[in-house]
């Protein structure tokens, strides 16, 4: 995947709509007439569905519409005349996400340890938890931890708090990180696109829970690990990111989730990356992942 | 893997029985005593099943027993004390293979190719099909071709010939080569843990009809291929390999049956080799591939 | 990788130049005003390099320049202006590619199968090698059979021999599928970016021969293949495609010999396929593959 | 791989010798004579070398030799007798490493957050570092932290400092998370085969500094890490383990370094779990890496 262009500001609309003649020439004028020179683009027709996708990075320093203007600018001049469906994102704008975690370390060390070193363009500016194990963890990252223990009863009105609590602290997006609680459609709908998870098996294979105890009992070769956006149906969201590894007959269920949980963690970390790069685009429950 | 010794006869055991003290001492002692040198032994007890599995694989050159009473010997003398159930196999001893294909030509063009270049230690005294479409490929490698047309009036019959064919030319096992016909539980009977199939997908993902359709569907960033021993129970039996391939979303359901069909050839061959070097142990319904 | 719209007629136009605002407009406007529609466009800039790349293809059908006059046209009216670098292909041009082998057959009887399977949009109108072995597998396959034996004295005329029948007869494109021959630098520079080479180790490691021996006493854990255009530095020219296979101890030089062949018929079949789809542009000794 | 018998001790050899007839035999007869029950047993003859391989794994609990007096009955009864080099291990007493460190903290993070949630069986008492940067992320896990900075004048009494406090706390082996200073014949010669090291690229290709920036330059397709014992031959030494990631065009050697370092924590950890696990043999520079 490529980086932006460091230390300056770009740029970066994702776009789709019905395939039509001259979109590309169309919105590459209107870049090329305010001084914006595009670092990327990449475009393509899905045939099947006559559908036209594309993204386009350009550089804001030059450019001579003011960064508050240019989503008006854009939509007036070329995406209502299309039809687009669009975002437009800053690069000097840095993402705020919300971490949410249950009782397994794995994938919150693995994130913290990204953070901490730098690594991502984000704020992540605390961590939820429906239990008490990780907040040592987060102790020990110097990281805000709240605490919202979750049963049958008191879930619609926890979900509430925790609505309250990321809209009001300006979240852009979530990440569960092996979060073992299912959210409500309700919570789901608020955050469409927005709830990244990271499931256990190579799906569909393997959905709910204990996926390692299945692989085991249907003895596969191979274990996987699959990060998707969250939709109202259990494991079933968009999927951004998949990978496996080979196993053999020795490999005992505890192995299965030892060697998994490398999986879990390297997969859920390229999706959210690739997510904080504004590479993805969904499209009826399918992704587009931008070079 | 691991190779025979070139150009040296070798026995091999596989054996399996509830994990008991000093098999592998009195294994070895009476290969030992009867001057014969082990090449090969990998040994584990799976601690849940309680079962002890062993490969053992000894020069046959100086061992005192003769090769046709070797088996009559070890069963008397060890694997009726610790109720073993076992095979053995001798390298001089070349194993007679049946090829079954429908119309795709990938997989039988990559077992050919082998098969032409010396590759295996195997013979391939004919091919069945339940389509004309592969004669030509046959017949340019020289190789026998019965064509069995099969439409739901005739099955049982036609499966009888075939079997009686197999039976009559010492058959031990069968490739289904993308063959597109679901065998008969009485066929498959007949041949239990002998019939390798290929599926085009990672099961238990998939299974059925039109995975890369379904695949496509679903949005999913890898693809894969599983082959298994065939049981009455579709797409479910014994997994022996598994591999699978990242696509993206510019790939079209055309381009996923390109990529996979590489898959399957190359994932179909690994499983005809293990099977060849006789490093596959089934146990309920889980394959045991010794290294 | 993406496929070409079926059955329609598409150009492609794959080009570089030094970075400059405007390029994109201007080429897309060209198409646009000329009723054009883009099916495919990957375009980035290399900001190390301050060069700008890219991939655009257009539906031909209500295309109003000729075919013919294409080439002139994007040359002058734009081509020219920013100094690029350039090709044009069209996809009802069916390239001829030129297959040089040795004694192996694996590479050989893959490409042969896709061959005669039509996966691929290629004609091949002939074999050449150095040696008499695989010609009774060119025969099995229907193919034109060239010998031309090369020894050290010899070789200087046997290549311009080669090179003659390569020209007269419209090759535009060689694969060398382990043709155990080193070219010589006047036979390569005839086919610049036009020789696809296998070469049997994860390059740059391993480079000349014997490379599965070298990886043997090395004692790697993987082994790998590598697809090359060939340049007159020996497996140094520029990369197209490498993959690898994991190897433990118990596999001897035979062994990764084996399970290296494999790796190297999808590698080079690959790259080839690429090739054909108009994907690969060269700059600088590095390859860009397009999407 | 597999694991140990959970809750209950087990001793492991890993032993070789000249190939004999009759070792399984007569070492499992030893195990059975004394009332030790085989959980695992791996055994192969390398036909090239003429070496015999073994490593054996048995219960203790109701072995009638007792712990410390195991060893050397069998160096007296059995080692002795064939010629054997060989080791033993118990899996009650929990092996003391080292970890080393300079300015990079992801393989850093990686180890102590496997060591924190208890994923190894193993004591790390202090981290050694010759810079002073990671010394924050030593006190966030209440790890112990000995600066030792080194310089072209001072490295050979600094070393020796080292090498007292590893001796004198009873070290067994050290791990190089990405240290970047190189240790001295001397140092490590008091630890053959006891550190592991990880480079940032498939060895043999890339050896010595800066990997990253040398693959952008070949413009390799796929890059690598490799964890290795370290001798006195730089990057050198016997692999233990080895893996990939595939790249494109469009990574900069800043992407490169980001997608390395995934590759890197991992490689080393399963090389540092498969040290822990006693299932390394070195031979000639090899490894031999029990299943």
């Amino acid at each position: 995947m490529n980086s932006n262009l460091k230390g300056r500001n770009t740029a970066i609309i994702l776009m789709h709509c019905p395939d039509q003649k001259g979109i590309v020439a169309r919105v590459t004028k209107f870049l090329s007439e305010n001084n914006g020179n595009i670092v990327y683009l990449e475009q393509h027709v899905d045939q099947q569905e006559k559908e036209f996708f594309m993204r386009i990075e350009w550089d804001m320093e030059l450019f001579s519409i003011p960064q508050e203007k240019v989503a008006d600018h854009f939509d007036t001049l070329i995406a209502k005349h299309y039809g687009m469906t669009w975002n437009i994102y800053f690069s000097n704008q840095v993402p705020r996400m919300a971490l949410f975690v249950s009782k397994m370390s794995h994938c919150l060390f693995d994130i913290l340890a990204r953070y901490q070193a730098g690594e991502w363009n984000v704020h992540i500016p605390f961590i939820i938890s429906n239990h008490p194990e990780m907040q040592p963890v987060a102790k020990q990252f110097g990281m805000e931890f709240h605490l919202f223990p979750v049963d049958a009863k008191n879930k619609r009105e926890v979900e509430e708090k925790e609505i309250q609590l990321l809209k009001s602290t300006n979240i852009n997006f979530v990440v569960l990180a092996r979060y073992m609680q299912v959210l409500s459609e309700d919570f789901i709908t608020q955050f469409p696109n927005k709830i990244i998870n990271i499931h256990h098996s190579f799906l569909p294979a393997f959905p709910g829970a204990k996926p390692y105890h299945s692989a085991y009992e249907r003895g596969v070769k191979i274990i996987g690990a699959t990060s998707h956006y969250v939709t109202s149906d259990l494991d079933a969201g968009p999927i951004i990111e998949q990978d496996v590894a080979h196993i053999n007959h020795t490999d005992t269920v505890k192995n299965l989730i030892r060697i998994g949980q490398d999986l879990e963690k390297i997969v859920l970390s390229r999706a959210v990356y690739a997510h904080l790069q504004r590479k993805i685009l969904v499209y009826k429950n399918r992704t587009i992942i931008f070079n």
